[in-house]
């Protein structure tokens, strides 16, 4: 049968596959360092050359005002198959703390089953799953049982900036009935999971300047507000005691969980002992009301990312510092207006701010959080590639990371998406992020059984989601 | 005269001492930083080099558990002439933010007048100052009017660790009738300025880890404490809106100035202008019951050195830092004592300390403030020399730094103290420190005279100070 024949070539392939993923993975396309803009424009050479060689079509990079989108299609399936577009990023997170890396990040290597690179769950092993899906339909039956297009991006670690002019000015060429994506974790290993929410993010930097330069403690201390405290101040002001966030109006627009949805949320499998292994952080923290699970997709958040400012090297330096700063980012859910909130964070801050120094805000990023209705075609058809390819029936779930695309496709494409995700939690933002090697080969099956189903779903009686 | 021949020989050597004082300044004895450790030791080495020269006796480099003392003395002057101990220290501040500075730190440089590079007025042309008068009265008289013991320091800028072992143990070599010590500033260079007083200091860092790595907020935000978040809810606690430091007991042993002293401190020039000029602040900050100069140098103050987690780069990052941390350091004035006051810190932010992150404080240095007799005959001595050498007669003040030792050669040989600041602010501790050159002649010939006025003073009517 044709289908059993992709399965077989994906499953044979795996060696060769690893080869080209690790090449892959040596491209350092760190799309937040201007100075590895030339690593991330050789990466989406790579993937224009990968993509014809497949078999695909209309193989091209389209420019952005950023870095270029990766385009492909094949659309030979018929006018009454579906087509499906297949979105993934090919731009990685910095590596910072460099030291804490067992092995170097852009040098790929195996240990103990698992593939270690940065950026290899975090986006590159998880696209590049179905790019080999599709290369294991097309050698063996030379089609593909759907019309699909691809969608590469280069910017989602930066929040995607030029993605959503791109879609806008190309509805036409990247027009589908579903988006599909895989990116984010499963919770456990044999326990694939599908998300049908995702929350928004917003970022922005806070600045604070007060002398003109550095200066010396026992000449100004007393008579000079320090910025290194006064950043502390606006950063300590953002949240209550109790983990609530402190912004006015953050709370506003924020839905009340359903009992159904909350209901469907506790049977995802997520224990405070599990929560201690992952995080190894010392007691709980945030909003007691909603479970440990609730508060991680379902609550929006504010974060501080970074702080600095002043001295932090070796032994002491007697100073007051001239600036210092947080880059802060708030998870948002549905309804939560990215605009507004980030509005509502500058506004706060410049409240904040004493006349003793000054303070900027800089919102960088802003995007909406994505919900889809959790019983489409789509995700019934990722329901049955799972129980087929990886041999467990998926949870519905929420995710509490952000994918602004999601959110713009459904606002310029009226797409649904459905999410597979293929990975663990991996390390991905962390030092040693890793990919196991069992995932790499059932993600390609499952990739492989979801184009097959999504062939003849639309003529299947739905499947129980809840 | 024997007095004009050797400030006419101070004068005329300028272009050589100050090609001498280069050799000094090119020699990175940063102290706080490990790898310079060698440099520490070149500057050591340059100073017994300089000191034999000139025609000191017994010069030597005595070990410490730390950086070495560098000793030296001329004890000729007979028995009833005093002996004045002269303390300098050879190493430097860091020089980051690297990129502030228009040249380099360590390849001095003159521009417009001043001398260019890190150290240079804190402390080594200043302490060179009194190496030059020395010379020029040993190369023109063939002898000093008081007998001399010379105690360069190489661990000021850490809080001089190793010194008060030092000095216990070798109380007879350092036996003295005075202390002296040019190092600070004077507030005009028209003005100069006898300190009388010089605060303390303790200086912390504090650590706050939770996660056992960095954590991608996504996935983990709103259910686990930000360490950066914490150590920023921690350092805010530090203070009272009002500017007061908020730990319990801070003020507890904290004089209160006598209104004679109030009136003495009101007649050094310290203007809102001059405060607006020097550090560039929007607004004026701290105690507002006390005056500008009041808070600079007799009252006690806490101040964030450097705040520091996660993630600083270019663009952003969103995770959950795994660790966070402040450098605090507070001046403390008389009778407050420094295990004490370290003590209250450790407590209070002990206290702070959420359980759901960890928080370690480690309390680095230590040292009490000083206070000597301001009508002593080394301070009358001074006065005479900065009338005669410098052109101008002297003001008595307090000073807003710290030198450990002084509150140390108090303790342990009962010596007081002459504070004689030959330097402006001139940037110390921060990048593009620098030192007037018309400061360097100035300096020698009125160290020239220092050393002469002490040999007579002690027969002369007592100056008016008040």
């Amino acid at each position: 049968m044709v289908l059993e024949t992709a399965v077989t070539y994906a499953r044979s392939h795996q060696a060769v596959f690893l080869e080209e993923l690790c090449h892959y993975l040596e491209i350092p396309s760190i799309s937040t360092l201007s100075h590895h803009r030339a690593d991330v424009l050789r990466a989406a050479e790579w993937l224009q050359n990968n993509l014809t060689r497949i078999g695909l079509e209309h193989v091209q990079q389209i420019e952005t005002a950023g870095n270029p989108v990766v385009y492909a299609d094949w659309l030979h399936a018929g006018a009454d198959a579906p087509t499906i577009l297949v979105y993934g990023h090919y731009d990685v997170q910095p590596v910072e703390p460099l030291d804490a890396w067992t092995s170097p990040p852009f040098e790929p290597v195996v240990r103990d089953g698992r593939l270690y690179a940065r950026g290899v769950s975090d986006n590159k092993a998880q696209h590049f799953s179905h790019l080999k899906a599709l290369e294991a339909m097309l050698k063996t039956a030379g089609q593909l049982p759907v019309n699909v297009k691809i969608c590469f991006d280069g910017e989602e670690e930066v929040g995607s900036p030029n993605l959503a002019p791109f879609v806008a000015a190309n509805q036409t060429l990247l027009a589908a009935d579903f988006v599909v994506i895989s990116d984010g974790a499963m919770h456990q290993p044999d326990q694939p999971t599908i998300d049908y929410a995702l929350r928004g993010v917003v970022a922005a930097e806070i600045r604070v300047t007060g002398p003109n330069r550095d200066l010396h403690s026992g000449s100004y201390g007393g008579l000079v507000h320090n910025p290194a405290q006064a950043v502390a101040e606006i950063v300590a002001a953002l949240h209550h005691a109790d983990g609530r966030v402190a912004i006015p109006g953050f709370y506003d627009d924020v839905n009340t969980l359903s009992p159904v949805e909350r209901d469907l949320l506790q049977k995802v499998p997520y224990s405070f002992r599990q929560w201690q292994t992952e995080t190894g952080a010392p007691a709980a923290w945030g909003e007691s009301a909603f479970t440990f699970f609730e508060r991680m997709t379902a609550r929006p958040t504010c974060e501080v990312n970074g702080i600095w400012g002043g001295f932090a090297g070796e032994g002491f330096k007697t100073i007051i510092p001239a600036e210092a700063g947080a880059k802060i980012s708030m998870r948002l859910v549905e309804n939560q207006d990215a605009e507004k909130i980030a509005a509502q964070l500058t506004r706060f801050v410049e409240q904040l701010a004493p006349p003793t120094v000054n303070v900027n805000v800089m919102v960088q990023a802003g995007a909406a959080a994505a919900v889809t209705p959790y019983d489409s075609v789509a995700i019934q058809a990722a329901f049955r590639a799972y129980e087929d390819g990886w041999g467990a029936t998926p949870l519905l779930s929420r995710g509490g990371g952000s994918l602004p695309i999601v959110a713009t496709f459904q606002k310029l494409l009226g797409t649904p998406f459905v999410l597979m995700p293929f990975g663990l939690d991996d390390n991905r933002h962390s030092p040693n992020e890793h990919y196991h090697l069992a995932h790499l080969e059932k993600g390609m099956v499952t990739a492989v059984y979801f184009y097959h189903h999504l062939a003849t779903a639309v003529t299947d009686k739905p499947v129980e989601v809840i």
